[in-house]
């Protein structure tokens, strides 16, 4: 069994909050995360979501800004909030806001010097799973998972190459087509190296369009997102699951902008939804 | 009409969430608060209720964990969050969290250097509500009032002494006595002197045990918190309703501390008790 390092534990919405650090084989480095168990995890195995952050995140801004306790409670839902990257001062970095440190995208990097550290789907699909399911009671082999933006990214990437590891897939504002945005091109380049055809299994629209499917997806979009058309591609995703029969709800929100403003108004409709998917 | 500077604006739960700064003439600097406009303001006027933040916090604590936004949309209830001091190069400090910036105990100082800025019971219950009335659409005279922490105890010394502007007073672990604690004989001795008979009217159990009287107090109280014997004394604000035939509704709740996860545990709670007392 892994060593968990307790880093905070606090009372809330019936349930406990927990951070945790552990040592990472996937990324080499101490990682953090935080767990929500719900108050029904006090009497039994309960199934688990995980929330993967955007860029400059780390576990905390969902834990603080992100409203899940109450619907978590609500449903028995452990809520699971990763990292967003590897950290500490040997794992390389740039000075951008997207990429390195903040913005590891979730993916298993090939290029040095950033496939030593930067492993995040090996850590969100294997390692970070597989330590929960050995310290909490997991009632389900299978997880959930959602996100923000990069993080959207990265739920939608992993539940569209790991279907036999979640049981829905939901997102918030996500990068749906980063082969085709600034952010994506410069994290790619460096991450997955030159070769654009490899960028593929790191793309929803090109993983879709390759032919990997999930059953349905739901995505909320605020409409004053200053991300929405250079970043995010929400239409891309659309035009890619309608081609591929994937029942894509995509539901676009007047006034609302990038943050967790927006987040938290739509949380407790994803975690209904994967509640209903996940007791199924 | 005085003037009102927008400073950040988010769509959240179908309302909307401001931030202004303005000049205020009982603070002599400039101030900033939080506004959350429930859906319910587009098409009418909502009635107020203000939001007391504690020690080191500014409008910004609440605003992001507090949780409020859901709660107030389902009710139709317009959120205001104050700061907790005044703000500026030139206001007056000491270099403790317990005093000074973020620590203005929402009295009105009659001690120099303090007496000029610190005039947080006039801003609280004259200069504000006039001006959110001047620019919102605010549908009573009467404010309601809750607060946590040093937030607590503004919200029911307020209360207690200008009965005829609040309809209903609630908190989150008030400091209930603090004339009796650490942290409040340091800060009335400073804003109020040495004179320790003045301190009454700016405490809670002496107001009441004065003489001030509002028909119903609710307060919740975890008992993890640690600062609930040296400076929070929930029983003594029980003794003092007990023998005035105040009804206080104080609830206490096993292995919650001071943070805002307990706070936000029972937001839901605290607005519809006000909700209620609002629309009577």
């Amino acid at each position: 069994m892994s060593d968990l390092k307790l880093i905070e534990e606090r009372h809330s919405h019936g349930g406990v909050q927990r951070v945790y650090s552990h040592w990472s084989h996937a990324c080499q480095c101490d990682m953090t995360f935080a767990i929500f168990l719900p108050p029904q995890a006090a009497n039994g195995p309960c199934p688990t979501l995980t929330f993967l952050s955007g860029l400059t995140c780390s576990h905390t801004n969902v834990m603080e800004k992100g409203e899940y306790r109450e619907a978590a409670a609500q449903h028995g839902i452990i809520i699971i909030c990763p990292d967003t990257s590897p950290r500490g001062d040997d794992v390389p970095d740039e000075d951008f806001y997207y990429f390195g440190k903040g913005a590891g995208y979730y993916l298993n990097a090939t290029q040095e010097p950033y496939r030593k550290h930067y492993n995040m789907e090996r850590y969100i699909t294997e390692e970070l799973p597989n330590l929960v399911s050995e310290h909490f009671p997991v009632s389900d082999s299978k997880d959930s998972i959602f996100g923000h933006s990069m993080g959207g990214h990265g739920a939608l990437t992993l539940a569209l190459k790991h279907p036999d590891r979640y049981r829905s897939v939901s997102a918030f504002a996500p990068i749906c087509n980063p082969m085709n945005s600034q952010w994506g091109k410069h994290a790619f380049s460096r991450y997955l190296g030159a070769n654009t055809p490899s960028w593929r299994t790191s793309d929803a629209v090109a993983l879709i369009e390759d032919g990997s499917r999930v059953a349905e997806i739901l995505v909320d979009q605020g409409l004053a997102d200053d991300f929405l058309q250079e970043q995010l591609m929400p239409e891309a995703l659309a035009e890619a699951c309608a081609s591929a029969g994937i029942d894509l709800t995509l539901r676009q929100h007047e006034g609302y902008d990038h943050s967790y403003y927006f987040i938290s108004s739509f949380m407790k409709d994803h975690i209904q939804w994967h509640a209903e998917r996940l007791k199924r």
